[in-house]
């Protein structure tokens, strides 16, 4: 199995579970190990007081795309923290995608940049998380 | 109006078209101007490949508690960065709070912290958010 | 030993190989155990290119005060990251106090906010730092 | 006059002015516009109360970096926030250098990413910088 295909093989195993981006209306793809993009479409219900997409979900988003990029390794690893920068709104109807790659990654902590655009190539936020990685297996164990 | 009446009607105001809020089931209280708690109960579909609560909801949390603080001047703000630190994870079940206080306020800028605790009072993640006022009025002008 | 009297022993310990604050020409108080304020004249060698105070040396002011207050218990803490915001510029001859306060402390992780102000109580820089303590003593053994 | 010309013309500039850079003993290269390496010898006086080199003193080596990096432009820029993550402790005696590139650059916001190695090229800590242009011209009119 190589890196790319380990990197899928978590991804599969993980979305299994993931009720909360299924329930957004994500979709993830994983490019290479370490790296993932997840596009998200802009609903009615994602809307805040003022009309426009709420920061919470933009959040969502990134997170997503973090977690599928970290959790490439066979190696079950969380989000520590993320630091998000809100450059523009995004509307209803927008397409976002989130871009995520690796800037670094250490023996249990990594550093991830995540990157949201919209479906006109704006920057609509910047993101970097922190992953910390727990040392346990994500895949079942081979037969 | 007082101060903290007029921060409550800046809230219903917000909250009449905050369907993102509303679709989380996410409940707002506003117990004094620049402050807010924002209660969600962790659902089904709230959870990660994990199995715990996804961190990107963790995030919508606090930042609607962070709004609701935010806006309570009658003047559009927006947030315009957020910094989020994951303690502890959180269950489906899990009943959460994220109280938002103001740190500092200028001209424009402000500065939030939102704790978010769980139903046994004990932290679950811990925010800053930079907001961002518009100079423009959130309620509508008065007859 | 109370809890002042032994944040204040931690700090005495500190102090003697902190040669970077010497430097500085920064003071230090500890009013109670998990706070500590650290004070510094904005000196000629201490501006940037555009003739205020460099960032980097408000950030070494607010770590100085971070430092202080997250080693006030006898194991050995280390900052691990530092956010910090510059609201206003530091002038040369501003005297300059960073006031931090521990805003969460958990067995390793712990959470301060430092705020600069000037010699006007303005506010100049805002920061949040997170620690690990190593579990290590800081004290000398006692006979 | 091209990019990188101007901008080692505005880091010139900058320079002149920058005591706290000079100071410190950093070194500024302009390798192309928008990026920048700063390099720092740690001394003796650069140490804190544990013996390694103190937090705010790379911060300061970071921001270095940073400020030559976006004031590349000819458009005075100010750090507006820098988020630092510490991996590694720097030890007296090591020479470390600060790498900032150009993450994005909006009409008045731009964002870097900064990496600080030591002389074995192991990642000592790792920086995000928010800059705001003030729209002034840096470099004197040309006659």
């Amino acid at each position: 199995m190589d890196d790319l295909e380990r990197a899928r093989r978590c991804g599969e195993q993980m979305w299994i579970n993931d009720k909360a981006s299924q329930a957004l209306g994500i979709e993830v793809d994983i490019p290479e190990a370490g790296a993932a993009v997840a596009t998200m479409l802009i609903r009615e219900d994602m809307v805040n007081g003022f009309g426009v997409c709420h920061g919470g979900l933009l959040v969502a988003l990134a997170d997503t795309a973090f977690a599928f990029a970290c959790n490439a390794y066979n190696d079950v690893t969380l989000a520590s923290a993320v630091q998000a920068e809100f450059l523009r709104p995004a509307q209803r109807g927008d397409v976002l995608s989130a871009i995520a790659r690796e800037e670094y990654r250490g023996r249990k902590t990594g550093y991830y940049t995540i990157r949201i655009v919209n479906q006109d190539k704006e920057l609509v936020s910047l993101f970097r998380g922190r992953s910390a990685a727990t040392g346990e297996a994500l895949l079942p164990a081979q037969k």
